[in-house]
């Protein structure tokens, strides 16, 4: 079987098997070990801070020489409503009690974001030459600034006319999310309904719509759903639960455990735990905010007023109230290691 | 390429591809012309009396000497609860008022339903061979009695445990239907929420867990999507919407066009037509039954109410009061005879 395509030419990689940027999973040691078996790692730096993100970066660098994407989260930062907000923080404070895990209270204008644009010229400065990005597009004048420094960009899609959209804004890559994908929903188009597409719909269809290569997401894990994604249009994979129980994981175990023990019934799409639609396995968490029948502040600020729970349950390693992102088929994953992972992966490819 | 699989094999069938049963658009020609071509053409019967049914398979029968299924709805007909069915029949007589229908109220528990036990006398006199089913499963005495007379028995699942529960059952073949898939979901366990489960997980997961053969519905309609389903591990697939602007469809004018014009994201899963969950394209009936804020009556007690409206709609040709039924790639369908969509289908995939 050859590899080789314009993906693989684009990227100057051997395979084209990008591992998704999975941030609070991935590590650098993650990222580095795809790189250097000649897939794409990506680096989730989505919502990080400057110093942070400049941190990953050279971690990474300094265990693989090979290209590797930078993930970020194009969104915009909302304003806070505060009352929403106030509502929602007293909600948690109450569940926090309840399930015996400790609250941090804040003013909710007073919380902090970052935004990506503080991160562009870390980007360029420390000459990362793959950038993708989720939840939105940059901005016309960053999308200029990377370009015009040779940087590959990578865009997000859930539908067709955002991939479109990404191909009119001279993005270079289109993943295309299927409804199987776990962790957050790249959808950026304001529309009455979150798109849902399942990958053998939306493959095909924006194949037929761009000129741009497609990487498929979501289902993805082996070689008969790499070489399925290949036949119906895309140019290559990306991975992203195949990898959540892997020993570069920094995952913690009660979620490792939750993926390998999860069927594919176990997911739901929510927005619970960020304010942004996400697939994760069930849990108490995301159970109880969604019956509380409360309105759920926007991305990301729901993230921010639950953080002291999620930081406090990945302490004690309790499942029930930290975020499982999760694809359809997350039950397929392995406690191997990546670069294992990722071989099996293509041998299983290469013999189908 | 060898088409031949146990599929074909158990079926009698050249092409392991099956025409969707689609009540409202499958005519007996279109039945015969896929079963003519070597495919299997499937007649729905769902719901429909014993006279009607007996009709509906001779009228076939005269147009092909080839294997076809008959496809019936294995619900139990449940009791109406009177003050939910009548406040939406209330809310239905006003919306038709203000759409310019006609409206025929009934004394909800006047309503009539046909249950598939009637019609299995018939199709073991008419000596069918083939019978699919959806909503459930028939009971074990229905199973006995047509196993018994030698019948070959296809049920849906729309998660892994479904296809468990099927093959415990003695079922012959599992149809996995992918959330890509156009009208009703064939899910029969009660869980808390519907699987919404993609084809790119679903295939490979039931096919890794049964060990009948699996046919791929949701999102097929090409070479390259038979193909992968194949590669995914279906012995075979199922089509629906490429049929359903076809020469040989029942389908209203206006229906055919609105899937030769959909988009992806076009569709919904919504119970407001039967009371069953189903993908349809969003129109003014299907916003405002989900906008209505009321309780929805189970299937066929939805559909039961709202029939004169749909019998109204479809004598005027008006899209937006009847259920458009239409998977998430139903653009790809193409105003041609069955028979060419058919045979474009297989040369497609021997081409691939």
């Amino acid at each position: 079987m050859n590899w080789n395509n314009r993906l693989t030419e684009i990227l100057k990689i051997k395979f084209p098997i990008v591992q998704a940027p999975m941030l609070g999973v991935c590590s650098p040691e993650m990222v580095a070990a795809i790189s250097n078996q000649g897939g794409l790692g990506s680096l989730p730096v989505g919502g990080l801070s400057a110093e942070r993100t400049l941190e990953l970066i050279q971690d990474t660098k300094a265990l693989t020489s090979n290209p590797f994407a930078v993930n970020l989260f194009a969104n915009i930062v909302p304003s806070v409503n505060i009352p929403i907000a106030e509502q929602m923080q007293d909600y948690l404070e109450k569940f926090a009690l309840e399930n015996e895990i400790s609250f941090e209270k804040h003013a909710p204008e007073q919380l902090q974001f970052h935004s990506y644009e503080n991160q562009i010229e870390i980007l360029i400065a420390e000459n990362v030459r793959i950038v993708s990005f989720t939840f939105g597009i940059p901005d016309d004048a960053s999308i200029k600034k990377l370009k015009d420094n040779g940087v590959i960009l990578i865009g997000t899609a859930t539908c067709v006319r955002e991939a479109q959209i990404l191909e009119e804004k001279g993005i270079d890559i289109v993943t295309a999310q299927g409804i199987e994908a776990g962790g957050h929903r790249g959808t950026f188009l304001e529309t009455e309904r979150l798109p849902q597409i399942g990958s053998m719909s939306l493959i095909p269809q924006i194949a037929d719509n761009v000129d741009i290569p497609v990487l498929a997401a979501g289902g993805i894990n082996d070689g008969r759903t790499i070489k399925a994604a290949l036949i119906l249009g895309a140019s290559g994979v990306q991975i992203g639960s195949a990898f959540i129980a892997s020993d570069e994981s920094i995952a913690m175990e009660a979620y490792k455990e939750a993926i390998l023990n999860s069927t594919d019934t176990d997911s739901a799409i929510t927005r619970s735990f960020s304010g942004r639609w996400a697939r994760g396995i069930k849990n108490k968490f995301l159970i109880a905010i969604e019956e509380s029948g409360l309105t759920i502040p926007q991305y990301p600020i729901q993230g921010g007023l639950a953080s002291s729970i999620r930081q406090a349950a990945t302490k004690q390693n309790r499942k029930d109230f930290i975020p499982l992102w999760a694809g359809q088929s997350a039950s397929k994953a392995e406690a191997k290691s990546a670069a294992e992972i990722f071989n099996t992966l293509v041998i299983q490819t290469e013999n189908l």
